[in-house]
């Protein structure tokens, strides 16, 4: 049964652990956990950042999260509220398709309602064919509802 | 001579104007302009957006703008610095392709490079050719560098 939480700055250094092993896994580069460490720990002190853990216990500090959902979140425009964005969503490898990723997913749509949320954005890269089943099993569409073979795409570039 | 300006909660009649116009063009949703002026004011009084105006002239306070960007921010995850968020990118439907976008996306892009902004984020749909090849000639884009095939799709849900 998995469980979830919301981190706060004392599980710096396992959220950064974890955000290290995904892009190492992916071949992204990586700030190295030492930075991240840091980043997360200002990021979670300064309420910039949400981070949503899942694992199999989670009562005690000692109990080992296995997944993570970041999330930012910023008042919206066209209505009171607020829209979240999933920044990241990771599950340790050996303990992946059982359930923490939509436990966390849970937790974190929950949370984001909780606060007024009224849409909830994610990029997810187009050969990710599980991750796109996993999110539109959830709701998610990466299209125009009325049409869809209009698609979003996701632009980005560096500065 | 298109010129830039940016937004204080005194231009949040002229700008929920725009951006209600921009719904109703694109038969979009609009909770219309008396909401979204209050938003807007709420919003460029918070800090919590950021609106570049371009215009003809924009020296004085009667000279209307003739488009905007709509633009968020939030620190970085993976390093210091911060994350651009183009939410919305609009010029009177009369004054297109004379340059309006791009003088705006200019300011956007060094107004963010000079908050220490890392990274620019827009959502396009698919059948938007003509703004996707826009974006693309600003430097904006849809796939992995390393995989053109590989591109990202922007999700959404409502809450």
């Amino acid at each position: 049964m998995t469980r979830t939480r919301l981190a706060t700055s004392d599980d710096a250094e396992i959220v950064a652990s974890m955000l290290h092993d995904f892009n190492v896994e992916f071949d992204t580069p990586t700030p190295g956990v030492e930075f991240l460490v840091g980043r997360c720990r200002t990021l979670l002190d300064a309420g910039d950042m949400t981070v949503v853990l899942g694992g199999d216990a989670l009562r005690q500090a000692q109990d080992p999260p296995l997944g993570l959902g970041v999330l930012r979140f910023w008042p919206a425009l066209w209505s009171d509220g607020f829209v979240a964005y999933l920044e990241e969503l990771y599950v340790v490898p050996d303990r992946r398709d059982q359930g923490i990723g939509g436990a966390i997913m849970a937790t974190a749509m929950d949370l984001a309602r909780s606060l007024g949320g009224v849409e909830m954005y994610i990029g997810v890269d187009e050969p990710d064919v599980d991750t796109r089943r996993f999110y539109e099993r959830l709701g998610f569409r990466n299209h125009d509802p009325d049409d869809p073979s209009a698609r979003m795409f996701f632009y980005e570039r560096e500065l």
